[in-house]
């Protein structure tokens, strides 16, 4: 298969910071698009998978899944896009296609291991994949997602990664007008929970631990804020959610938040891959029939209904635009979560 | 209100045997049915209850939730009843049937609070409500549970709590023909979750932890069994499950058994009341949608949907007959996990 060298920006090693280097890409195949990437956000996971944080990463590593940018090229079977559109790629970039859940539009649970953007086993040439640091970045058509023109397109970035994965779980328990929906933790993913649950008509609460987030998230839409450390507002909290999505992406107690649910609620965890150490308690659970749940990402015709719910209603992130060569201290800043709310890489700076 | 003295047996503190006493039972109001009691299904709980081991026990204890009989007198609004049926009542006698939950027929949620049949604060009478170890009972007519004359009598009153509260849970996450149901621990409820799932057409594996269970799940209609102390079996078993209805009593590690999920499935805790020590490990909930969620017992209509189905399929739990005065004995058996499956009390023998 013939490839092609592009800049990109990523690490050799777990220890060191990331910095240019060349990749290689393939040329288009036929059901192929080659996309001049315009704005990459970046996600907790980019930084994690440089520093190898959850073990596994394959160097040298370009972290990047939220791509959006300018297709430059098609392959000749190609007929959802031409040269010129806009188009977006997020988590994955293949899946087997043939599994039980591919087969329901479920790429993000293939049975058979779906393929991510960076740090995946590459499906067309050796090695692993390199993500969305770099100038271009060729995907399979059906990867690709189509970007309505109306919104901001560097905004658009974070919801390929952060919005999808707190949209995912927001259809899936079927939110709509009316239901009671709260959020616990307020970053990229949080704050991308307040604004697509409010699209979709739901009341909104905040948990937070920090009185200082609560102008910030009645500003993004939210129409309370609970306070988690205050024992009396948990207590008047109790019972009334249908929906709590928890993105805290670090170990933490989640029995307060149970007691929240209504009957039949469920909280679902899109943060915290690992042990939740404390005890789970089940008497609420049992005698309120209470669910605790996971969910990552979405697949690819969710994540299309997503941005074109985005379109229609204009709910973008709140972004801050980095150049590429700022990516090592972006990181450190999220790490102390000084972000509000997602950075977003202006790719036209690898090129300068 | 005018009420008349009947023979019961219970326990006047935790640590007495249960043994004969007088209680009151109200005459009937005009919705109320009075029930010459004629089986008493033998539940973990009675045990439970009457020894104080959850705490919050008011004595005299008078167990018993399991309750089959035949009408004696009705109230003159009852229209559902009449003199000489057959009727059950399960779990509860009372809810507030104005929140939510009732509305919806789903009283074992009620808001306010549903009323036990025992050890409930009573709706009518001053003091606690008494169970079924008794010669009758009087309860609203629209707690009571129309028997299917064609099922054997004495097996019906298990039903009544073992059945509804594995039936409950098969129902709410959609079990049908097809479905891959697992069932965790072979007692009186896990051994009704066979018989109900098979019923609706699920493909059945039980859980054991004793290979000496295998035979016995086999006739009771299981399609296979997975000794879950065997690594091999468990791994194989990943994946399979859309559904796992998890009947231990005691805290134990769920972990293992998440893993056996299919994508979107869930686990259900029905039998253990407390804090699970194990930590819960969050990468197979997120990486595959996977659900841990509890339930308890059904509302009225539900339960007379599932004694309908029963009576269709006639499907019925296993059972092993004792006298009243045997109460005693058969807890510690019960005890012993010795009771295949449950017991159920010939109430004739109080009157000898």
């Amino acid at each position: 298969m013939n490839t092609f060298n592009v800049k990109a920006y990523g690490t050799p090693s777990k220890d060191e910071d990331l910095n240019e280097m060349q990749i290689e890409r393939r040329e288009v195949s036929p059901t192929d698009i080659e996309i001049e990437i315009l704005f990459c956000g970046v996600c907790h996971s980019d930084l994690h998978t440089a520093r190898n944080d959850w073990g596994g990463t394959k160097y040298p590593s370009v972290p990047g899944h939220e791509i959006v940018g300018r297709i430059t090229k098609i392959g000749s079977e190609v007929t959802k896009f031409k040269v010129g559109d806009l188009a977006g790629v997020g988590c994955l970039v293949d899946s087997c296609k043939e599994c039980e859940s591919c087969k329901q539009d479920l790429e993000q649970y293939c049975l058979n291991g779906s393929t991510g953007t960076y740090n995946g086993t590459d499906q067309h040439l050796q090695g692993h994949t390199f993500g969305g640091y770099s100038e271009k970045v060729v995907v399979t058509e059906s990867f690709c997602l189509k970007i309505p023109e109306n919104l901001d397109l560097k905004a658009v970035a974070p919801l390929l990664c952060a919005g999808i994965t707190t949209w995912s779980p927001l259809k899936h328990w079927n939110v709509k007008e009316g239901s009671k929906v709260a959020v616990v933790g307020l970053g990229g993913l949080g704050h991308m929970a307040i604004k697509l649950a409010k699209g979709l008509g739901a009341e909104v609460t905040l948990f937070s631990r920090s009185p200082d987030k609560i102008q910030d998230a009645l500003n993004l839409g939210a129409d309370s804020v609970v306070i988690s450390t205050y024992e009396n507002e948990m207590e008047s909290a109790k019972g009334k959610f249908d929906l709590i999505i928890d993105t805290v992406p670090y170990d933490h107690d989640i029995n307060p938040y149970i007691n929240t649910l209504n009957i039949s609620g469920t909280l679902v965890l899109v943060g915290f891959i690992g042990k939740m150490e404390d005890a789970l308690f089940t008497p609420p659970m049992i005698l309120g029939r209470r669910s605790v749940a996971g969910s990552v990402i979405g697949g690819i015709k969710e994540t299309q209904e997503m941005l074109d719910f985005c379109g229609e209603h204009n709910i973008l992130p709140e972004i801050e635009m980095i150049n590429m060569q700022d990516i090592n201290e972006a990181y450190e800043r999220m790490l102390k979560s000084e972000v509000r709310y997602r950075f977003v890489i202006d790719m036209q700076s690898l090129k300068d």
